[in-house]
Formats: C-alpha cells, structure tokens, sequence
C-alpha cells in the first residue's frame, strides 16, 4: 500500500504519494505559512491534493527540531516556531481521515537513504546533513534510532572540541558549530582577512561571502576557498570517527548542500575518520555522498508512515 | 533455563552460573594465565568448575578489548594478547559441548545492569565504566548496540578535544584520554607539582599516587584532590552530554573503579549534561552509579548467552 511523505520546511512544505518500492507517484509543493492555522491548512492542502486518485494508508510528516517522536510532537522548530503549538497527529487525523505520525526532518531523510538510497544493501547506516546545521540520523541493526522519547540522532550536537566556538544549541564545540554551513561562512571571512589577495579574499571584499561561493571557489582552484573545506572536512571527520567507534556503521552518506563540495570535503573525511577510528570498524566503513538529495525527506517520511495498527505501512 | 556467563580479565577469570532472574547459583574465580593453551584451559576449567550439578543452556564469554560479537573473535586485546588466537567458540564448544558465544566485556557489563542492575526499569540505558581506560554499552529500545561487526559501543573513544592528550588508541581527544584512571594519574601528577603544600602534593613527593589516593584525600577533603575529580567529571560530561543528544537514553549507569568516587565525580557530570544537551533529553536522563559492581560482567555475560537456536536463553 501506499504512504504519503511530507517534508515540512521553513520555507517550502513539500508531499509525496510513495509506493513500497520507493516510487513516487505525484508530488506537490507549496510555500510555508506561519500562523499555526495557515500552516495546518497548508500542510492538510498538500496532503489532499497528492492523495487524490491513489490509495494511500498513511501520512507521516518530517519536521526540522526537536521532535517527540514517540508522541508525535514537535516542541522546538526554530524557523517554524508555529508548528509547536499544533496537535499534528490528532488535527490532521480528523482533517484528512488519515493516521499521522511525526518524526524529525533529519531522522526521515536518514531512513530515506536506508531504505531507497546510499544505504539500501546494508542494515547499519549513519546519515549526515550538511547544511546552515548539521544533522543526521542513525539506523543501526536496521532500526531508525530514536531514543526514549523519539528525540535522539541529533548528531550535530556532539561536543568535538570542548573549547572550540559556540554553537547555535548553546554548547561549545559541537560538531555543528564545527562543521557547517554556518561554520564554513564564519572560517570564510577570517580566512578573507587574513588573504585579501585570494580569490575569496576579493570576492568578500564585493559582498557577503557564501557557503556555496568557497565551494565554487575551490573547484576554481583557489586554495583559500579549499583550505576551508579541507578543515571542515577534518571536523566532520573528527566527529565520524567517533561515530564510527560507537555505531559501527557500514556506511555513512553525507548529504545536504554543504556535500555538494564532494570530494573536496570527504577526501579530508576520510583520511581524518582513518586516523581517529579504529579497527575493524574503520576498515569496514565507506563514507558516501547520499543519493537520493532534496528527495530524501518525503521518501523517508513516506517510509516511516505507518497505518491505523502502528507498523510502517511499507513493512 | 540457567546459562553461564565468563568474565575474562587480564588477571583473573570470573565464572558463575546464573538464573534468568539473575540470581548467581555458583561461581568460581581463577587467575588467568597467559599462553593461548593456558588461557583455553583456564577457562574450560572455570566453566566446568561451575556448571558442576547445573542445567545449563549456553555461555557467554565476555573479553576486554575489540571484540566481534558477529563472528565470537577477539582481535585486539592488550592485556590479553594470546586470546587473539583462540578460536574461543569452537574450541570450547568442543571442550564442553556447549553453545558459546563471545562479547565485549563492557558490552556484556552493560547488558547486566540493563537486565538486573541500575537500568532494569527501562529500555533506552547508556552504561559507562571508568576504570584505567573508559568503556561502555548502549541500549536502545531494549537491544545491546553492537554495529555490523559487533565491534560497536566504543563509547570511550570518542574525541570530545580534538586536540587534547594522546590516548592509548593512536587518537588525541578521546573521553578515554581525558576522564579515565589514566587521566587522573597524569593530572594527579601536574596537580601535585603545581601544589606541592598540598595532602596530594606530599603524598607525591613520597610515592607514587594512584586513582585510588586522590578519590581518597579528596574524601578528606584535600582541595586540590577534589579540583581532579571535578575535573575528571566536567571532562565525563562532555562526552556524556554528546550521547544524551545522540541516544536519548532515561539512564546512565556510571560503573568501575573510578566511579567509587561517586557525587565527587558525578555531580560535575550532572552539570556539565545540563550545560551541554538539548532539552528535552537532559531533562529526563538520570546519571547514577551502576549497581552491579564488578558482578556485572558475569551476570550481563550469562544474560548473552545463546542456546543452539541462537536465540537468548533468558530470551
């Protein structure tokens, strides 16, 4: 049977009608609203005009913050602090006849690529977000890790540096604050002022530096731009290789926008995960761009959906 | 129906028969002796030794070091070398014509205080054990995190300084390097030359000072003994705070030698948690000393065991 994904954003809200085997039927997307009642209509729209003309057996929604899985509850979203103040599963139960369930943004995605992407041939799968913050997901033993209440895989917020920069979750060091978006634009005005005849160094002299910009930059050449993700690829390899020793994972994919750099951040990756971790578990594991991109979200949360008995409706 | 559980250490080998309910009918302790025939017969010896009169349905082996549970291999044992080379489940299988099956000694700790100690009221508990090095176990939704290879849990070597002191493991930074036993000798060593008036300081100048001493003079109150302990502890958050946000577990049982310190280590920990993880996980985890002791290990040993179908005995 099928199910229907939904990636709400804090910009764009979109849903899918998925089958078993990962395909997506229809596809919608609509902006963000942010009063609570627009933002639940929105969100009742985008289910009611994909599940038109299909079958589908349940909804489950990926929203970015703090989610209670275990009792489908969104209590801290940042960019959509309207979400909070929402009942998700019992308004848009009675709204669309439909059984809801809720599951962090990242968590989704991360089952996404579990189940119909970088991580589709192996049982023991870490996903990582790279993007203003870090995100990710673990499923281990084939089992999304959620914690006791649903709020666990928050991967960005590891401490990898105890005295290193203050991170946007109120910690210091985290691999968040480390190794993101936001890390890779604060690293890009230091490194500018400190080479202003660079390539970045002339291009912050003209505007606001972008964490796309360095990544474009350093496919230029400019060696300012790939020293930065060079260093951010050693911090996001610092935090993996931790990873690496507690999971034991066969493959970690690594996604969102600050991945698209590829190799200029993973090869650095990969060689600090090989001097942190340890054996076997380096050995074993394979870091890997994800897949399945922007599509992850609605995939993932489609696969999470579960009908009206509790199980997955994919099974 | 009854199993064994084997507690292999670098210097002594722990047996005992245990109940599903985790009552110990028999045990018995050996030296260990080093060479791999030694070893081997050590062991088939305490297993016999104990099993004298039992039903027993199987026995688990738990061994320091990097073990793979998925294949019952040690490979890595520092203060156990010659167990690398013993094929440990066929060759006492033979020997004793039972099922045999091989775990990470803290792994095997950790699923003792799940069953039958400081974690047996839930299903998501982070064990940690402090002792010369630092080594722990995760349960998550009642299940023993292991990884593809079982190497999983390693949860003392994840850098929470990247650059921090060396550790054993080749890395700099790990939670092992910075809030083990070790840890405290190292820094109970710059203390006392830093405060040579000190209780510390004197005990130094006449002998060597070990974990032990500084939990010790820090009980009589010696200030710069405590500021070591607080320290260890304020380090032990750090790491711990990082798997509040990964695992959201509702426990961590905090076992070893170098716990006996308790509220002298713990209370640090407790702060540094709040200080560092996310609501609502460091809300609801409690940090409490295991309640086990060194029993753990046989006990979470025997609770691992496996029968022919390969199924739990205590199922």
């Amino acid at each position: 049977m099928n199910a229907i994904g939904v990636d709400v954003g804090g910009t764009k809200i979109a849903a899918g009608v998925v089958t078993p085997e990962g395909e997506v039927l229809k596809k919608v997307r609509r902006p963000t609203a942010h009063s609570p009642e627009h933002l639940l209509e929105g969100i009742v729209g985008a289910i009611e005009e994909v599940r038109d003309g299909f079958e589908v057996e349940g909804v489950c929604l990926g929203v970015p913050g703090t989610v209670l899985s275990a009792e489908n509850k969104v209590i801290f979203s940042p960019n959509l602090h309207s979400i909070e103040d929402i009942p998700l599963k019992d308004e848009l139960g009675k709204r669309t006849g439909l059984h809801v369930t809720v599951e962090n943004d990242a968590n989704a995605a991360a089952w996404g690529e579990f189940k119909f992407g970088a991580g589709s041939e192996v049982g023991h799968l870490i996903f990582i977000t790279l993007g203003t913050g870090v995100g990710g997901g673990v499923i281990t033993n084939g089992v999304l890790l959620r914690g006791a209440q649903g709020a666990g895989g928050e991967l960005g917020h590891v401490t990898i540096q105890a005295t290193g920069p203050r991170c946007n979750c109120g910690n210091h060091g985290c691999l968040e604050a480390l190794a993101s978006g936001t890390a890779i634009q604060r690293r890009a005005r230091e490194v500018a002022s400190e080479q202003p005849g660079s390539a970045l160094g002339k291009l912050a002299a003209d505007r606001k530096v972008l964490g796309e910009d360095v990544s474009e930059l350093a496919w230029q050449g400019d060696e300012a731009a790939v020293s930065i993700l060079e260093e951010t690829g050693r911090w996001l390899g610092v935090g993996l290789a931790g990873f690496v020793n507690v999971f034991n994972p066969e493959i970690i994919a690594v996604g969102g926008g600050v991945a698209e750099a590829g190799d200029l951040i993973l090869a650095s990756v990969r060689r600090e995960i090989y001097l942190r971790s340890r054996s076997p578990g380096r050995d074993l594991v394979q870091i890997r761009e994800a897949t399945l991109g922007a599509a992850s979200g609605v995939l993932g949360a489609a696969a999470l959906a579960r009908g009206p008995s509790g199980e997955y409706v994919f099974g």
